[in-house]
């Protein structure tokens, strides 16, 4: 792809985006204005109908970054006397449950290992063990490592026991199927800027609509209350608070070319082709990655960081990014990694341009590879 | 001025912004990148200038609408022992009052009329019949009226009764003359999309360093926790959750702009002057400002609505937008009136020829404008 863009981002969010999704932001929308609460209205029923949500689920847009969104969500969904149980492999499980800390809610953390999917049969043991256990908050993708959950088997475990699951899909939606109309999941979670390719600035939440319609007075939060949001945008046709209006248009934007491209089936074959083009130069390198094979998600890929002491991931970073490729650091805390993104309006072309890149790199800062 | 840009926002944000501001959004910045964090410090730093904020004032940049700002900001630096006293004379003023309330932090009420400015004499009554109270929330502007609170005499009486003052200066910041140097002012919020015309999608607060350093713990949230936000920022110069990168490209510009303009003084004149030229022109039309002269400030007008029974806001608003202008509905309970901003990439010549589209509407819709 063409980019006159600066460097291509190699991260999970801001991305490269397309020069169509970044003109949109050339016009000045009123809030007010009917045509721009069309277009809101237009993105929600689209980001439903990516995850197969009919008319028993809403789909509730919110200001802010990703994190906004989720925290809206389970301030605004789990009840007062709730237990969440949240299976905890990386910094966005952790994330949820800090969030559940400042809540004030009770929350049951279920531990495993950074490069380890949480386990349906120790979900089931909890469940049987602590039966205080109201809700699941889950990670679909966790980002830390780029590693895939699997939220089929955890969605029916949790249909089966009357559990209610909320879903961070931050950095799967739109990349991965999710299904909603398959029963279990209650609630999701993306924002505008990840594998959807619009721009920072958004998020939202798919909702089961009876459990928003229950959920009245139940936000710890005015700004964060997606009921309140739902209910006025219901009344109004408009969002509650001023809405990042260039933002909106971008993400519509980046719908339409999605939509083109042939919605989630067409975007996760780009991304599996990318992220094979970028674990096939890497272990040509001689990277390894840090997931197996089988758990890691076509969205960013964790490496290795090479055992040479004259590697420094700083100087690592800032010879690629002047090549033209912005990398990212790793964000495990037991082992040195770094993390290469595989999503954005890029293809399997920038993904070897960034592999050669990143060669050259390791051979003028004369660092070898051996991980 | 020449737009192109569809049509013209007479509204308090989002407002028509210049072409060189929204241009700045045709670039993807990484938010891990040292030029994008340099631009963050550089915003900051303009940002605490514009108020004379000196190295005992920070700037913390907030994802989200104002809104979030200033939930942001009483919930991260309103100690849970705390009593409030909201002065309000508007929909703004009840905005804090509500958050408040969700956050579960005491709040005392001194009620206002829609027009009428909050009144020093009474607040220092309140100090004294109500010694709980610690804090004072005060809305610099009222946007719902487009009417003027006398900030520095409260600052003064805040200081000289040793309660800290939080200030909502959404629809002031940039346009208005605010000096936290004098003393009395603890916090002060406002957002990008308004009077210093980039586009929305972030706002700020400006605190007081020593507090801010003190308020550690305090949030009730976490992603709108401004303690953290700091501490993360001075740690590692970035934001603590994805920046809406774009939208913060565009403040950037927008800053450039506001100083080449002549900063404060003169994007105050500017605005004196567009509202200068709406009050005429809407005058000689037959409307009448529902706000006193004295108590109006340059940024917002509200007028009342026709009394001729066929005038109906919805076919007035879509006749003036078709003619390339964008009103306001009003937001007062007791009066039907609309408003009319005179912010944004505007100047007189836009306001006249929004006069002049607001009388051949009227004659099209065969309203009379006695009011
Ligand atoms: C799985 C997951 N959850 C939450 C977030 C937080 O999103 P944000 O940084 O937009 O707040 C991310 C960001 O990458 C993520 O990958
Ligand atoms: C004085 C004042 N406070 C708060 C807000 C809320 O800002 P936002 O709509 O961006 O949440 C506004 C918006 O116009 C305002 O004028």
């Amino acid at each position: 792809m063409i980019h006159g863009n600066g460097p291509v981002l190699l991260t999970p969010g801001p991305l490269t985006t397309s020069a169509a999704t970044r003109e949109a932001m050339l016009y000045d929308w009123g809030s007010w204005d009917e045509a721009f609460n069309r277009m809101t209205k237009s993105i929600c029923r689209d980001l439903l109908a990516i995850v197969s949500g009919h008319d028993d689920f809403v789909c509730v847009p919110m200001q802010g970054s990703g994190t906004f969104a989720v925290e809206a969500a389970l301030g605004s969904l789990v009840p007062h006397d709730a237990v969440v149980l949240v299976p905890n492999n990386g910094a966005y499980c952790a994330r949820m449950l800090k969030i559940l800390e400042r809540l004030g809610i009770a929350a049951v953390e279920l531990k495993f290992h950074d490069d380890e999917p949480a386990s349906v049969a120790r979900i089931q043991a909890m469940f049987e063990r602590d039966p205080r256990i109201t809700h699941v908050a889950q990670v679909h993708l966790e980002t830390s490592a780029g590693l895939l959950n699997p939220l089929d088997e955890i969605a029916a475990l949790c249909a089966q026991h009357g559990k209610r699951l909320i879903v961070d899909a931050m950095s799967s939606f739109g990349a991965l199927p999710i299904d909603v109309s398959k029963g279990g999941i209650d609630a999701l979670i993306s924002a505008s800027g990840k594998c959807l390719e619009g721009v920072p600035g958004m998020g939202f939440v798919i909702v089961r609509r009876s459990l928003l319609e229950a959920s009245a007075g139940i936000a710890r939060s005015l700004a964060l209350d997606i009921h309140d949001q739902y209910a006025y945008m219901l009344k109004t046709t408009q969002w509650r608070f001023t809405p990042p209006t260039h933002v909106v248009a971008a993400l519509r934007a980046a719908l339409d070319q999605f939509f083109a491209e042939g919605g989630q089936p067409e975007r996760g074959t780009r991304y599996r082709s990318n992220c094979a083009a970028l674990i096939d130069g890497m272990t040509a390198l001689g990277f390894e990655p840090y997931l197996d094979a089988d758990v890691q998600a076509p969205v960013i890929v964790t490496f290795h960081a090479p055992r040479d002491t004259s590697y420094d991931f700083k100087r690592f970073y800032e010879a690629v990014r002047d090549a033209g490729y912005v990398l990212y650091p790793g964000k495990l805390t037991d082992v040195e990694t770094f993390r290469v993104g595989c999503i954005g309006a890029i293809d399997a072309d920038d993904i070897r341009g960034a592999v050669a890149a990143i060669g050259r790199a390791l051979q003028t800062l004369n660092v070898s590879v051996a991980t």
